[in-house]
């Protein structure tokens, strides 16, 4: 039933068609809406979420049974479906695919935590080794061309939703705001020969007034020009393309400064819902010769993005960011908090 | 204090430095928030606005008085500034300019009507106008690049932002939302030699189930790869790359179908915030002569985007337009409702 459609005006795919009509209908009336009967997510619940994909658990606990410490689970929504052909095709002037790849959530702690900067070092840092795993598997999938880890944060949603959760999404496709990284820092590279993303480093380490955390391996910084207020970056100070190939102790640092970034966002704002993508090297790129530049031009990092309702859809209005507070002052309210 | 800034990762650039932190924070402030005394945009407030650019008034009245139709007024938190040059510079590696332009508010109606849509068809017709006479205005500046017209709608907003009303930029470049349709629809007519809107105008009177409205001149449609739910766009039927072109009958029937659509939308989705925005022809283009081919290629529109909070800021969370609703039963929801 969903499937990718691409957006001729702007040569995006989007992908469409999970959701019922009816479903969509009850959803719109506010009376309707209660919290469910204790959360999927959590210990002893395992029952409620579909088969496990995957599990860091306990030695000698069965899957689907309580004893684990990170979760995969396929998403019951789920978008894309593993079985099948691409299936490329048209319909009239308009371009179609199947929904070929894999959509799951990783539940990131057994207990109902809600917010991931509130659970502790070792712990994040074992869904962060979670991300690397589920991307690596799925790479040996010749159809699939993105592994895209994101996280939407809803710390006062009465639904599961609360509990605190990532979701990977293997794409038969590279999303098109990668694609545009992907040339904007191979352009970047040969007419510099340097990375981009090391340049924006050392630029941010030299004006300092944007950065908000720092430490051995990476770096948090709200971005010279943010589209959303209290966009914030990490990036690995090291340079290196792909996410997977960081190793444990760098994995602790990262998980150091997500807690410490997003703790910030948290105090600062108020608990806002925010979301977090992971950019790192597509797929395909691993295959194919021409690409071969790839770890020299790209920079694996992290976007953040909190959502603060008032300015939010404004691109969509003006088809261009107007971003009132300057990300200088959005640094200095984050690095104050607490 | 506002500034022009390029991302050097999208290459987009964004306005910012409009808002002070004490205005933010006192933002954050639930209990700071009141509504003001009296809308400033109500007639017989105009003393409350600062001094009107343009108005559709009762011959004999006198600027800043009652017995306007359609008011034009600066923005108080205007992003950009009439006085002085571009000022193009580097701050290290990153690229700035000055905040030159313009940014107005165009007041729809001397009522505290909330929604476009629930003005009569002629006051409609007036505001279109406007928007013609505003953006031929500022296309005689040799600075400015494009004209932007667009709005935020916020019907529920216990500010003077409940009044109706447009926005209009004058910026200092072609917003890079613009610069890839205009590359799109170049790209498309190189190929097929045919205009890609007019081409898509066909394939959804083909596949009529996504078609909202319809007259003599126009046609609204939610698009077959929707980036949000309930996006609609509204397109002449008769091929035209500039709005300013249109005459008065069509803005008639433009006027028309706009308060049709945009009731449909109001209805079926409990009065929604929305953002609109007018896609036209850049100014620069007109006056380079590399660019001759735009009348042919290009295809103003409009494009109305509902926000439903749920789905909102997905985007930026995946780098990827999930939409789970099929837009086919987008447009039944909407053609139904009433």
């Amino acid at each position: 039933m969903p499937e990718l459609r691409r957006d001729l005006i702007t040569q995006k795919w989007i992908i469409t068609g999970m959701r019922s009509k009816e479903k969509f209908l009850e959803s719109l009336n506010p009376f309707q809406k209660k919290t469910t009967n204790g959360c999927f997510f959590c210990e002893k619940n395992e029952k409620n979420t579909l088969p496990e994909i995957y599990a860091i658990r306990k030695p000698g606990t069965q899957p689907d049974t309580p004893g684990w410490q990170v979760r995969v689970v396929p998403s019951k929504a789920a978008a894309f479906k593993i079985e099948g052909d691409i299936g490329k095709e048209g319909h009239g002037i308009y371009d179609l695919m199947n929904n070929i790849g894999a959509h799951e959530l990783i539940v990131e702690t057994p207990q109902h935590v809600k917010n991931i900067c509130d659970l502790p070092i070792e712990q994040i840092v074992l869904v962060l080794k979670v991300y690397q795993i589920r991307l690596r598997d799925l790479d040996n999938d010749d159809r699939l061309r993105y592994g895209l880890i994101f996280k939407n944060q809803r710390p006062k949603s009465p639904y599961r939703i609360g509990h605190s959760h990532s979701q990977f999404a293997a794409l038969p496709l590279t999303p098109k705001i990668l694609k545009e990284e992907l040339t904007s820092s191979r352009e970047y590279f040969a007419y510099k020969e340097r990375c981009l993303f090391c340049d924006i480093i050392r630029q941010e380490q030299r004006d300092v007034k944007r950065i908000i955390e720092e430490n051995a391996d990476y770096i948090s910084f709200v971005p010279f020009a943010t589209k959303f207020p209290f966009e914030l970056f990490i990036l690995p100070k090291k340079h290196n393309a792909d996410y997977c190939a960081e190793n444990e102790s760098s994995l602790k640092n990262l998980a150091q400064i997500l807690k410490a970034s997003l703790g910030k966002i948290s105090v600062a704002l108020n608990d806002p819902p925010l979301n977090y993508v992971l950019h790192t090297i597509p797929y395909m790129r691993k295959k194919q010769g021409y690409w071969e530049t790839i770890h020299n031009d790209f920079h694996w990092h992290i976007e953040v993005y909190p959502q603060m309702t008032e300015t939010m859809g404004f691109e969509s209005g003006s088809g261009f960011h107007i971003q009132p507070l300057l990300p200088e002052i959005c640094a200095e309210i984050l690095r104050d908090a607490k």
